[in-house]
């Protein structure tokens, strides 16, 4: 299975981004160079555990995503993407929650920002526990409480919400892509709901 | 000046509290009994920072109460107050916020259970950043965004909003009770609204 | 099995405790009046999960106490203990290793206070993922890495190291008291070891 | 004042390095690459605050470089560095340690992979508390004891050691590039250091 961190922005998205035909804006990357610079730089990426919350704060759901991946298949995963050059870490939580979760999904960003953990994915599996086989990104992971109704955009086809207790299991982390059912742990971890 | 922990609640709110005349349940204290208890015991406390945040999560504002010591001089503080006896460490936190701020601040409880900081508040001052000549207490301190309208109850007699700067200003920090001007510091700190 | 947390202190160690015979000193707990508020107050301790760390800071191994209670029971634990009148809540960890890993472990504290949780010990089961027969206790949790010899004393008979991987199995979490084997999982997620 | 994030391994250095006259690697940028992927990609960088601990894991001590920018200027800093691609966090931070402090240092990583804070430096003053002229940089920022003597090597002339309050001074802030005189506060702020 193509195992990856998904990198969901069409290059026109890029802020500041290039009118069409523009190839001479420094802070633009076209697909081929954003291809070479994955070979030679750690890529930086926020990821977001989606949760439900009940009046006391305390985690009753998690949202999982159900994604197709560019060959038909299907995978789940959590919100995840690249911060752009230029971008603060908290926008780009923003944008990835809204391109996957909807714009009716009314996330509340943590005040904090330092993450619940930084998972490191290699192209290598082994190296840690989570592996990409395009690159090597280092993600700020953060637990995101989400308020609203989530309609999935681009590439996520549904959201699924699930107890703490059925997302800690070890089918869906069978499921999950690049090792993110140890993420999923890790969010439950820093919030108390992992038994 | 009289600088202490409060203890706001009277004892008919006790949990599982006593009908009146009822001095046989033995989860229940005293005030005489809570006293003794208070010298040869450490207290345990929560406390709250209430923020106000931005759409992007960022704390653009911080609530400050003013309150009226028992001889009447005024003083500024933040949310505190003890966990009693079978009570959770979230539900004091509800608890203590709804009786500071009202019952329609809609405070946003904090998903992770591990505080901020721990603050130690020791009878003898200079043992720690805090003190409280009443008491050793111990208080795990949270950040708490509020959503809805202040209207402070029992002893507080006002909510101050101020800028995170205001609020890290030594001037302020002289006017807060037992060392919690420290406190206000190392909240903003951890949500990287402190310069 | 009873099933507690360990209050390995005896009357006699409580700091500024009495001389012989003095039943003066407010700051001193009877073994009665200790057991009164037991009932009445939640306790505050503080538990450390001791670690073995590589070159790099990863944690290899996790340290497991195996101990007998009053009863001649076997049951596996981590190191805990209260924390007493006056007493920091650095300088209750400090103590608690070295009772029960003795003088050589040469653990080193965390700089951080705040711990990677907070557990809610219930008298009642179910209340939380933590439960003690005996009284309310709320603990705060540290890692712990220790660089020298361990060497059980009091009531710890042996120190057994586990790889994360065996500390984190359900084998292990149902030989543990109190539900400390969730306290295991939460601690090893903290420092990113849980798969 | 020239003010940036330092990068001050030759190319070198680079982990799986090109052996002399190899411009094939494609994990290896050259100084040109390097160049033109800073003005269009987030860096993704590590910085770490050395501190000294008492016995009880209290810090007493932060430790400062002395740096000599390329034009001769001084300036004030911390430990910091590039994250290369296919290295750890862990392992960058501790070269970039080894690099500043000399390999008499012996610094003790954290076991926890999630930062006090996430800094982001940006070429435009004023987006956050820290900028780099050269780039926009995402650090991950640690507070690291260190336990040997410290000789610093490359660029850094000097390492003196601070008492907290001293850290914390406005004076030393003012000259501290970059704005890392905000990362020690939260730094200290961590660590409960902070009054």
């Amino acid at each position: 299975m193509s195992v990856r961190t998904p990198d969901p922005e069409p290059s026109g998205e890029e802020p500041f981004g290039p009118p069409a035909g523009n190839v001479s804006n420094p802070a633009w990357l076209s697909e081929i160079e954003l291809a070479e610079s994955r070979r030679r730089l750690p890529m930086l990426y926020v990821e977001g555990v989606p949760v439900r919350l009940d009046g006391m704060g305390a985690v009753t759901e998690v949202g999982i995503l159900l994604r197709a991946t560019p060959l038909g298949e299907m995978t789940r995963t959590i919100v995840s993407g690249r911060v752009r050059y230029g971008e603060t870490v908290r926008d780009a939580l923003f944008r990835h929650l809204e391109n996957d979760l909807g714009p009716m999904a009314f996330p509340l960003l943590p005040p904090q920002p330092a993450p619940f953990t930084v998972a490191e994915y290699f192209p290598l599996p082994g190296v840690s526990a989570f592996h990409d086989d395009r690159q090597h990104a280092v993600s700020l992971a953060y637990v995101v409480p989400v308020t609203g109704t989530c309609e999935p955009r681009q590439d996520a086809l549904e959201v699924t919400w699930l107890t703490p207790e059925e997302a800690c299991s070890d089918s869906l982390a069978d499921e999950m892509e690049g090792g993110r059912g140890t993420l999923i742990r890790l969010a439950l971890a820093s919030v108390g709901a992992l038994r």
